[in-house]
């Protein structure tokens, strides 16, 4: 196979030389590109997710529209326990939806331990073909929900506030408890090597609610699993980047999990992260997505500090501290990318 | 007027000695307990709150049913903007609105400068009312918004999840922005100066939405006007508690700010912030309000873990990391205070 034509990504993951940082942006694939919506008007969000060609079309808009130096799969985290057998469904405005929960013993049994060559091979299909459609112009970035984040959803059976019933759970079951994250975390870890296997680039686990833990919980019921995942996926040598919003004080226990790339939300201080961490790992972010509806010389300040604050040398992916928000106009994301694009050659 | 009984909470929120660790938790006079929700059966929210009898009424029932160490006034963060003239609605499992929420100067310009003491002159009636019912068992705590949370609220009109429109104000019309805080921490500071005028013995600043915010815009637009109601407030002499909810990284400036106490969500550890911080302020915090969900004795694991790494020495408030959920029972609060009163006098 050809060589990358566009490496800065992966050669920033390793902390290794760079001309320029490396952006890309979460929720890049979606809802804020006209030409995203386009295809959705046509199929529902499962079925996208479930067909290849329409994953791979979604998923090069980004690099084809905005210029992102990393492409990301387009896909959900909830496939993973859809494939274990919890019926998912996606509702308008409302988001995805388990009717059935899992919040006992016997709901818990129903859960199917999976392999993903099979159960999930509509995302390795879709890993390939997307990867053969990039034609190695940029890499190819996989992810996983991490076990904490997906047990939330699959107890709660949809987004929640306070998060009650899986709180329930864990302090009232907690061998339960365990015993499902154990099971996540060993079909998020298969998951994630089988992406590798299909030509992703590198990986991104993400802790999207680990930040509702306390300290003590966190380690508990999410750090320890998400560890576990990292060392599977590990042998695989490529990157791992662990993004765990929220999660302001384990910066340094997740620098040493062996992760090769912190992901930061933007209530961080980057500069700071860096000087506390940035000798272990990369860092990528965070400028605030709500940024992104400013005008462009506000945009470009903002990014600038972010910038400033990291400073001169490599390890640095430019991103958001978040997903982009669905009604950020497009050329406000693209006068980003040209930003970072010119500008961040004085940091190299 | 007869010394307060119980004075361990202001006794601790100045780091004097105590016997043993004051606890209250905020949201205690509220949905939880079956007597507030049989007062709620009768009257809507806001002419409970515009009641001075209910309120003193609700305010009293979890000093008489729980035995917390200190009361706080039951009322809304949203009356100052309704008092400066904006229509709110009090909507069944929606929560407050308000349908006419500010966007532009035009909206700006109809909010009215109030005087407490006649616009809010029904919360200071109450405050009065409660103060003589209390008959100094414990403490009265007044409270405030922060010019920025009421912000957020009047420019969204309701709670967000990603606040996109006061962030649209306040990275498109900065001044705009700062007009309205100012007139905003105007009426915050003569609101709480008038609440103590009435009988409060201790005011808190609520800062629920300041970890929207990244660290830079927080210094702008939150923190500045928070300094200028403590300044305010400080004359007063009684104890300010300043609560900034996910403001992880700025709890050295507000240790500074003049606040006599920091209020700690659940993601801190609060021996940790007592090394930084705890020579300057009192800390208040800092369980998982889910935890209450647990038995009693996991609640009594969790609590006794708080004191442990608080530490020994005066300077410390029991409380949760935020309010208290409306599906906890009653009875796990109780055991939660039983056991703070029991176990804490052995670290004083």
């Amino acid at each position: 196979m050809a060589e990358l034509q566009n490496d800065l990504f992966l050669r920033a993951c390793k902390r290794l030389p760079v001309e320029r940082t490396p952006i890309w942006v979460m929720r890049q694939a979606g809802r804020y590109l006209p030409e995203y919506r386009a295809v959705r008007q046509k199929y529902d969000f499962l079925t996208m997710c479930k067909t290849p060609e329409l994953v791979a079309e979604v998923t090069l808009q980004p690099i084809d529209l905005i210029g992102v130096d990393a492409a990301i799969i387009f896909s959900d985290i909830l496939v993973i326990p859809e494939a274990m057998g919890m019926h998912l469904e996606m509702h308008e405005g409302r988001g995805p939806v388990f009717p059935h929960p899992i919040r006992n013993e016997g709901d818990a049994k129903n859960l199917k331990k999976i392999d993903p060559t099979v159960d999930l091979k509509y995302v390795l299909d879709a890993v390939a073909l997307t990867k053969k459609e990039l034609n190695q112009r940029v890499p190819l970035i996989g992810f996983s929900g991490s076990p904490w984040t997906l047990l939330a959803y699959m107890v709660e059976g949809q987004g929640s506030k306070n998060f009650a019933k899986v709180k329930h759970l864990i302090y009232n079951n907690p061998k339960l408890a365990h015993s499902l994250l154990e099971k996540i975390a060993d079909a998020a870890g298969a998951y994630l090597c089988a992406k590798i296997e299909a030509g992703a680039d590198a990986v991104q686990i993400f802790d999207t609610w680990g930040g509702l833990l306390s300290q003590d919980d966190f380690e508990e019921f999410s750090l320890q699993y998400i560890s576990k995942i990292i060392s599977q996926v590990k042998g695989k040598d490529v990157p791992v980047i662990m993004f765990a919003k929220g999660v302001h004080y384990h910066l340094e226990t997740l620098a040493a999990s062996g992760a090769d790339v912190l992901g930061l939300d933007w209530t961080m201080n980057i500069g700071d992260v860096r000087k506390n961490v940035g000798d272990k790992v990369a860092l990528q972010g965070n400028l605030d997505p709500t940024v992104l509806y400013a005008g462009h010389e506000k945009i470009r300040d903002e990014a600038g500090k972010i910038l400033k604050s990291f400073g001169k040398g490599s390890g640095h992916i430019f991103n958001l501290g978040h997903g982009i928000l669905p009604d950020v106009p497009p050329e406000n994301l693209k006068a980003l990318v040209d930003f970072v694009k010119a500008e961040s050659g004085r940091y190299h």
